[in-house]
């Protein structure tokens, strides 16, 4: 298991008009959460690209709890519960100043050779960086 | 049950450089679905905000299976499988020109009492509404 | 010249907490105004990137009057004031259902070779196309 | 005259199918700019509004040079070059890590009292705070 933390500040833009951050907002904080829990384990999603294999979401779910508000800062914690293997799972956990929970979401992840656009395992110098750490 | 349909092209601003609608962008075109549902029906989102009655999303699923790509002409179809009491429940599938389907999302979304700041059942004069047609 | 119409309604995705489209969503509005008219003219941008023309916004200006809201159906009037040769101008006005104008914008673009990553004039195809009705 | 600068790392959200951050992501990144310049100079936008003070944009001008790019950690450069009095104005220059300048933003906003709904100069604890800096 690896746990990630990472923090961003509420947009103006990302509000709406009921005064909350945009339902629909929450996937992009759950990419900026992976992509820097990639980055502390050592490697990057750019990184990944470069090297030919991209990753796009194949499910979602986000149980909304409270909102956040214009000019939160939040915390977005990012879990990864095991080494994957076809999938790679990642649990988001949105939380605001005070510490309270706003939201929790899960995506899961495939790997795909951008040179054939074929499906394929975790490669191998992923496995090798990750199972150092999770 | 009522089932709605609506047309959306797709945005040059909502591809990613995967070349493909960005997986966060999904939320907003369910935004669109159930909103063209409820005109349909004889009513309108902005309608119940003028009447103090907010409707937030507190939970959301979505399968993606295909991806949307810039300039697509899509369809939403929208599903409301029953009476709302004190949740109300949509069903999205996003179909593109070739009739394929892209993703499935599902939402719930409570009602609020936008001047008690509280969860209410479904008011009458929606449900009086909806019960002709759903 | 030409000028060409479309309309499009505000999402609730697009407002922000005054309870206005953001600032920072007429660009891509925009953007619907000049797909839109080129399709009319009998081509798409879709169509061009296909044929390795890509074409990038190098400057943009806007002035803002009135506030778009919430489930507005507003139109965009895109105007093309003449035949571009190494650079191409478009003029956007966005109106409301009251016919109030509510901002201006103005774009240029280049046509860039997406083969050799440079720019070019504008492709004599294109200028066959767009002769007929600029 | 005030200079402020403050940084921000490229989502995948954000970039379109040329591989480049989208035009219009642009206007959003300026709003982080001028946010962080005006915490910087002991205020926020944020405190602006709970005392019923709104700062609508009324123009912006971009000039677009180089593309920004997915991952790329940018540093926004925010200049204040006058005390305000009915408008104030914010000049932005996005650099990119190799301190390229990717491009150059100007917005004039307003301020106006929410309670009135009406545009007010600028108030007088707010010019205490930016004479202090500006």
């Amino acid at each position: 298991m690896y746990i990630s933390e990472t923090q961003l500040r509420v947009r103006y833009a990302e509000t709406d008009q009921m005064g909350f951050v945009y339902y629909g907002n929450y996937p992009a904080y759950y990419e900026v959460g992976r992509t820097e829990a990639l980055r502390q384990l050592g490697t990057s999603y750019h990184e990944m690209e470069k090297k030919n294999v991209m990753m796009p979401v194949i499910d979602m779910n986000v149980k909304y709890k409270k909102p956040a508000r214009y000019d939160d800062l939040l915390t977005i914690r990012t879990t990864i519960r095991e080494l994957p293997i076809m999938r790679m799972h990642f649990l988001y956990e949105i939380f605001n100043a005070k510490k309270e929970l706003l939201n929790i979401g899960e995506t899961t992840l495939v790997f795909i050779d951008m040179n054939r656009n074929r499906p394929i395992a975790c490669p191998d110098w992923l496995t090798e960086i990750f199972k150092q750490e999770i």
